[in-house]
């Protein structure tokens, strides 16, 4: 969109992000917090689950500050794996707050969720880069490239599918960290989310699990409920079944017939979409089985 | 529960309210609002819901002031019936404001519900009386008898069900308006429902649809969900899936187990149920089909 | 913006809407219901409220249909007027349902309250015509002429503010039905004011009248609150104190520092502005004194 | 209330809560961590947060487990006194999970939110002891006794207030750990408070800053507001402006009048003054100047 300049959202290029999921136990904090002051980082934020105290899972996230970070995220890294993370046998990783993961948007022909993130984006409340959007339609494509965006058209149908993965594949493949499916219409086969393992988002529009598969706004209308939502989700090779990362909802009425819930969904989806992509983008998110465990 | 008078709502002991649902026709409203205003009524409120212009359903709530509504109200009945109802084929009814619905709540072991209603009753917010409270347990004898209102135990097992309904329809019937499953964890049979048609009303631990039948907490843990409800609807031979009257929700997060979700849940179904139960003895619903209109 | 049709929304040729205040009295359903009949219309939706049934004020709104509207509605207002109106002191209008309101947006540097207005234009979902933007500002000028809309850029500084307003004036007159401040910053002055008098909305960016004035989002965070709001509101001499016509809160924590207040301000200002202005040409709202009667 | 066993909340012999403020400065929560390692304490929850990174204060809730902790507490805490504290001028407490605080409740004639204390209490919901009752009325005696906690009755009037609070002050010396103001309706004078700094949380009902002072409803009434709210806060010398604790709100509408608004608002002022309390009763509560943190 000509006009307006973009935002840029403030970095800070001493900090750096720390997700880890382990078997809980005595020590972690303090093996963790210990192995960080002694590498000259400070801890500025930490969130800390544990889902029980005996023998369940623990789960935290640091947010840490470390001069020079560019030169010494490296060795950190490489001391931290031998020192702490086998010990405990931990799932971790580190990401640097100044990088921005990029993203590919797939969408179909409804365009709210994709203008919602597009204008986030260009708000600066989005801190991420926008790679390129993919839609199996040509019609937003003069919108997206007025953003300076790459519009890629692959048309699918049935017989095509197979091919139109693909080229999909073959365009994100290393140059995307994450896909968001903001309305994407098309099933995505399991040998291609095996490629992003917990990092294609989609936004099904209800409130999960009530109302799984087609035309959701029309189910909820004909079972008369008061209130509709919408449910944005890591995909699995269940359909509409795979980890919740956010939900909203909002009160409706036998006022409200099929088109209306539409209406009012369409605000709904594309808050609940934007969330759960910055949530995802700012590292605050981690999966175990089927659940997330979201530390905003 | 001593110590405290129950506080009496205010009446108007000139005030009627009127259901109708009919097929839409031009001149509906102007049929009943001059049939009214000759009758020396004078509509004080009115909501109204046309499904579809073309051929739907009409549906109208009034309340009038009358003078005298004693002496004149059944007069007015006889000549609606004649002049105005028949002629669109309407569903009718009018009661009195001042009258109070009887009540009789059934529950058994869980006491929020109960509790909620018997606390609305006594500040005077719900405008009813509760006739009795129906149990399959002795545990809240006590309790409700402190209000002075009468409590029946009766135990139902799987070979004394049907004993247990016909005792049960032998106390509510001719006293009993409507009847309140405020938790009460037997399924009533198809036969029962029949002499309360849309006059029961139960309170399910789940956003409706998603987690119907049992242990819908555990449900909502397992699969993970960011938010929470409650839905109040009335009792149909399909389990969990009559007319929705109410809804409503609460925030969760991965830290709520299924205790503190039964804990926030707990909340929410007392809300949600003594809303319905309100909207109910206020004849503020009507029951399309599968379907609630409720003018609140 | 290029490259998305703007979806029409569905009009209906023969709806027209009527909204009425008047002092309450026995018989003005009866007549106006009476009336309408007569003249062919049939009510598809009417809301009525009675502010108190003994000598206060009542206020409808009617939605009906009518055959031939454009030749018959201008016959059916005289009548109206000479039949009815007279007898029961009416403030009363009639608008067509097909008639699109002229809306000038004003607004300085912010820019989402203005894009939600022109995404949800463009999506149909707001049944208006966006008939200019006038800003103190020329940042988004390329912006707004991407929909077509025209863009007036009219600098304001304390000197010549009489005149800028003189120029706005002239813009606006006779050429828009209500004005729009989607974000400006500027005090609007009593004689501007009196050109469109409950015709101008305002979004101020706090729960009013929690922090009237400047700075809301700061007073919020200094006062620790734990929810903040914004107000939509027809714009009265009064600063910020005039009738509120929608409100919408959210909930922030002790993380949010002032610049999170505002990030999570500007969702729920678009959001209350959005509703507000489409209520606005709905003719849903009336005004009574210094408050607002909306029937939505 | 006869009839209901109070049910036991499921306490932990070996958990306690730490709670420190400090200013920031790199190595805090390594010297927490290891401390409390070394010390044979297992973390098994933590919520941090930090003002500013740079020269902000420094907030850490933490729990954690510790075997035998009724024999090792006390030098635990005499070694960290020692060891950290000081070294990070600590402001620190630490409290045994299965000690339930002593409160007592002050309430006038306003039932609602006495009532849900009690409920909440009595369903094992809230993790206190309520160690008494007090009020310038007699009315409700008979219902808090019936829940076998005493209840005494100390009249107030213009003339006898400095005497009345010094009969509160023998009552609550030494007996009570926080005051609960649930809707008493005199103002409690700076020398009262400076008994209990913190430790007295009054529900305020409306949402602060709006509407201050007496009749809250009536001026939320009288200015059209479309959202109610209520606060609940810690009482400073500041009338209704002390630290806040939680806020919640629900809409209403032009048709609620101020009896509507009061019986709408009771429902959310029970709810934010038992959360607040919840929270105080859990040590999830840290105050910094006129602000809270809550780690909920």
């Amino acid at each position: 969109m000509v006009g307006i300049k973009r935002r840029q959202s403030e970095t800070n290029e001493k900090r750096a992000r720390m997700l880890i999921s382990c078997p809980d136990q005595p020590g972690i904090v303090a093996a963790v917090s210990r192995f960080l002051h002694e590498h000259g980082a400070n801890i500025v934020q930490s969130d800390q689950y544990t889902m029980d105290p005996e023998g369940g899972m623990f789960f935290i996230r640091i947010e840490f500050d470390l001069n020079e970070l560019d030169r010494r995220l490296e060795p950190l890294e490489l001391d931290f794996a031998e020192v702490v993370a086998d010990k405990f046998q931990m799932q971790w990783s580190i990401s640097r707050a100044d990088y921005k993961k990029k993203l590919a948007i797939f969408v179909s022909k409804e365009d709210h969720c994709l203008l919602e993130l597009l204008w986030q984006w260009q708000a600066g409340d989005l801190d991420a880069d926008i790679a390129m959007v993919v839609s199996n339609h040509n019609d937003m494509r003069e919108t997206v490239e007025s953003f300076d965006i790459p519009y890629y058209h692959i048309p699918v149908t049935a017989d095509t599918k197979q091919e139109a993965e693909a080229k999909q594949l073959e365009l994100v493949d290393g140059k995307v960290d994450a896909i968001i499916l903001a309305r994407y219409m098309q099933i995505v086969s399991p040998k291609f989310i095996e490629h992003y393992p917990n990092r294609i988002i989609n936004i099904h529009h209800s409130f999960l699990p009530a109302f799984v598969g087609g035309k959701p706004y029309a189910q909820a209308y004909s079972r008369g409920v008061k209130i509709i939502g919408a449910t944005a989700h890591y995909v699995t090779e269940e359909l509409d079944g795979g980890p919740i990362i956010e939900q909203d909802v909002q009160r409706v009425s036998h006022r409200d017939n099929t088109d209306d819930l539409k209406r009012i969904g369409r605000h709904i989806e594309r808050i609940v979409l934007a969330r759960a992509v910055s949530w995802h983008v700012e590292d605050r998110i981690l999966v175990h089985q089927n659940k997330t465990v979201v530390f905003n």
